[in-house]
């Protein structure tokens, strides 16, 4: 389906880093859910670039709902969601060589020299500020339904940050920091990890980890559908996303089958694990504990050392030194895009299970 | 989708464990492509377990084409596969607790206690059996098209396998190892771990690393249907996968931008990258170089040891001590079965860009 | 999606006329409906020819349900059945001239010559059985929550049958009918039509009318999967279809407005129309009123006159005389497939929207 | 899919009568495809009411296309058009007694009282603009590769147009009519028609018969996504529209098999009928023929006239006599709609057979 994703619940996308808009389609909401701009306003703050770590072009992202909401509320039907790309350098940004690791040598590929190679047109990062604002709908109305998502930058610039310990305090929390790290301290080595691979004109990258909490057993739809394949698909839609794995992961691969099951006990008469090596899935199938999954984030291809690579309209090689401005991470920019995607994904999910009104609010 | 998976070219899967037959139906193939059955059977043999470090269970796999070839070639019309359950000894499984790491208790949850549950119904790995034979078609038509695909077991109960270095040379011998490795020797050191696991009651994980080589660039269609999205989605459809990275993938997320980004010359006239750290895939969508990818396959769950868990029935604790034939490890066997569902995956999204008739032989 | 239609329920069908098997794999029905493998039978007597003014060929239909049923109920899992073809004198069906009105030389332009030619291979009204299998299990799912489906020969060969008076009666009447007609006077002269026509070498079509009673309002996905576009899509697909009108249909077209409004009344606290102008169907969602629709069914291509054709083999021009067993109407028998598919699709539109586990039976 | 229609070219459609913009996202464009805004602003003055038998409403519809055209072509990548409401007064349309004939009282069925009502909120007429916008990009897509859609009103008011006699003339001389009829003398007595209901405070429907010449044989993909079945599927999402009929339709209902099924002859190597009974398609696959078919359009429901309703909020039977401006005929309007959502579905068809790219003009 290229720019649409889901079954039930839809989300599709378009734009170019410099065209006039961009924006998304959320097709499948329940009606009744509330809508509130301010917190789509915090969600896109927290993808925006922000002080040193961050690219310097700043971005009003000044969003307007087009669409499917009536009286601060969803209709039931399309929600559109239009951003205005407002501070656009097309200077800076003429075809010129292919920057390595970025899309530009396969859009070119693909398209035929067609794309719109400005800033990286339609495979630019910009683009998920269109996907956060979208996602942000996706997880308020997840939260009324005791869901909740939450993302740390598990690893950055080689840093480790503290494991998660207790997820209803720590979702919460995550949530509205803009490097969010358990353990601040850690997290401000990594920014100063990443200040100075900015002074080596390099970049680093990172790894994410999400948990999601309070989501009920048997969602996902085997064999093709599962939690895994579902989150997957669309985890890897995010940009600079190079690997997925749920529960312990590929740490699985190293461990007996008896260190690796997770043994079963009751509580209340509900099931629980006593420990989560499996990421709160089995079979494809969720089990009620909480769904944990990691997200790797190769580091920022845009850096300024000189590289070697071609120039696809000439078709001769040639050297590359990326001017303008760039982040030297994006890992903790990113966050708030897994968590937008995720969230979509999991309403997709729930209401294909429990029914196109699931996420609505009880009257 | 649930069952059925793919755009333009799907594969829908049925059957369980213990029923009267699995099967695949693949819709969407171009007439004309010659159908092998020895070739179909001999993928089949690869993922029957075999030998000491596999389950007992024999499975004589004597599947038919009921539709869909005609004089040996595709109609272009649903090839339908059936592979009856020949040696199924109910007696061994009747339902009891669930097996920890299994879907057992995601599928009561689920389906309300109505699955079958001999020997995991629909969610045991013999469903695979119909997703192979599904796959051998796929990866005979890639072939002659000149797309080869490979997987070897890259890790093993904690050993390494020897890396790729050749894929002209290496892609065409692996296909044929019952125990898919680069240094044989290295193989033979990861069986007797494997033998020494069982004889410990217990089980060992590993993991897979694939390559494509052969594919032109310009192949997939983002944001959401990449390459990665697309194989991801059905990789982990594969039972006991728990993770999947292209490229470098969770290395890169301790690289450098300077180190992560491949760099780009030209030879007679086409573009290449002379590091492949992004696997093949930039911006979701093949560059010409070989896709290559890791999977990691979970422990077996099925252990011979007294593990805590739950009775569904009953809704009490219990312990639980599995009977029976099971393997030590699986990581052998799901070789065959990640080349098959990157073979049916890379087919959609090759005809889906080229057109149906696009795997064709010509004329 | 080719041979797999619906969204949250699907039906991927198979086969050819003169193949192994012909089945349905149904994917997406709530875990514990009863299967009654005496009620599938009971449908697929209704649609295998018998009498007179069908064809002399005589199939068992001896089908399997191979999956996705256990103790006598649905599993929640993929649903397998499967036809065995007993009868096929392929000795009958060489290729040869293209048939007018058949598939004949479309399959010839779309496969390139591989296709099963066999008695229409693929395209054979024969693979209606294994929709009609798959629609029985449908069927009983909505009867059970008080849907009721019912078709009866409206028109054929010129006579017209008398319209619905009561549904509640007309409907579980109709069912069980060989030959679908509410005034079996009527239906009597169109059996004396048929065999006229039949005496005469010719064919002749007819005119179904289906309704639907007992859906709840609120049913379909507008704009694109409305309950016209989805149902319109299933039965276009039911061969020799080439109309399909909902409630008054073209007569609305020469209607005023005033007179093609249903005007809108209030019952019991619930809305309903005085008339049914429109078929139970507004702006594509479901109100409350039985859903209406009428199918043109073209008369029988297949008919024992000389006619002028091509050879697609030899590139030539030709005449054709059909021997063979053939029906000289279809009408009667296409009436279980539309009874079939509208089930079929319908339970799509009702699980997508109210969940998966909607049409399981209250415990 | 609800508001996204298509497998390989989708269109996304979203908006309100009365909210800031309506709008359509098309996917799967061929990179290179000229975009003239011209022509899409010809396309949309035709949907424009205009003239004595419209509303007076007046829309400026300045579509504005926010992504996927760079440099006057396509890019590859997803073309949203947006179309802001300029012109609503929505004082006009306070939510009130249902409009017996729209769909207000199955909205509020389906959306619960949260959908927008005003003026028919996401079910108005209005968001054919949108329609009409993405259909005329695919329009000149078609043309480009030889392949022409044309549609007059073969009746309206009872008054029948000429029948189709040269397509090469029709079809490019249809397009530009603001009243589409092929013999203007019956075209003025429809419109007289018109009016005089109109003076009557009553409205007329009609019916619409389309050509679709230059389509190559074998296309559509049975047996769920035949050409029939796709194209019956958007036809039914057109407002109005409330039948649908290939070649003769509903009068082979009533035929002979000797003359339903079209003679097949030789010209120049390839074949073709004498006839066209069965309208361009036979087994759901083009035979290289024109494709035909005819829609019945309802009258418009907005009358001047008392209806008998009810009010949905208070629960209670009523009357309504609507004010404001409304067209006492839309079959005119409708008209650019049937060609727009025909030529997006052709195009989806044709890519997904022959590749994303086929659109693509020669370079």
């Amino acid at each position: 389906m290229k720019n649409t994703f889901g079954t039930s619940l839809t989300v599709t996308l378009f734009g170019e880093s410099h065209g006039a808009e961009i924006g998304a389609v959320i097709d499948g909401l329940a009606p009744g859910i509330p809508v509130d701009e301010d917190w789509i306003a915090s969600q896109l703050t927290l993808r925006r670039p922000a002080g040193r770590i961050s690219t310097a072009r700043q971005e009003a992202d000044a969003f307007r709902i087009v669409s499917g909401v009536f009286n601060g509320r969803t209709t039931g039907t399309p929600v559109a969601i239009l951003i205005p790309n407002a501070d656009t350098r097309s200077g800076d940004y003429q075809r010129g060589p292919a920057r390595p690791g970025h899309a530009d040598l396969t859009a070119w590929a693909k398209y035929h020299g067609y794309e719109d190679y400005r800033g990286g047109g339609h495979f630019s990062g910009r683009i998920t500020a269109a996907l956060v604002a979208a996602g942000a709908i996706a997880i308020a109305a997840l939260r009324q339904k005791g869901i909740l998502i939450g993302t740390h930058i598990a690893r950055c610039a080689g840093i480790d940050d503290a494991p998660f310990t207790d997820l209803s305090a720590d979702l919460p929390r995550l949530n509205s920091l803009p490097f969010a790290v358990l353990d601040e301290a850690r997290g401000q080595a990594m920014r100063e990890a990443v200040e100075k691979a900015a002074a080596q004109c390099d970049s680093v990258g990172g790894i994410l980890e999400t948990a999601v909490a309070g989501l009920p057993a048997g969602v996902g739809e085997p064999w093709f559908d599962t939690v895994e394949s579902v989150l997957s698909h669309v985890l890897f839609s995010v940009p600079a996303v190079k690997g997925v794995e749920f529960g312990d992961g590929f740490a699985l691969a190293d461990m007996t089958g008896s260190r690796a099951n997770d043994p079963i006990r009751m509580k209340d008469g509900k099931p629980y694990t006593t420990t989560n090596r499996n990421g709160g899935v089995n079979g494809g199938i969720t089990n009620g504990m909480p769904v944990i999954f990691r997200c790797a984030v190769k580091p920022t291809p845009s850096i300024a050392q000189e590289q070697q690579t071609v120039d696809p309209s000439a078709g001769e090689e040639t050297t590359l030194t990326i001017k303008g401005r760039h982040d030297p991470a994006i890992v903790h920019r990113a966050r708030v895009v897994v968590d937008s995607v995720t969230a979509l994904a999991l309403c997709d999910l729930l209401v294909l299970r429990y029914g196109t009104d699931w996420l609505a609010p009880e009257k």
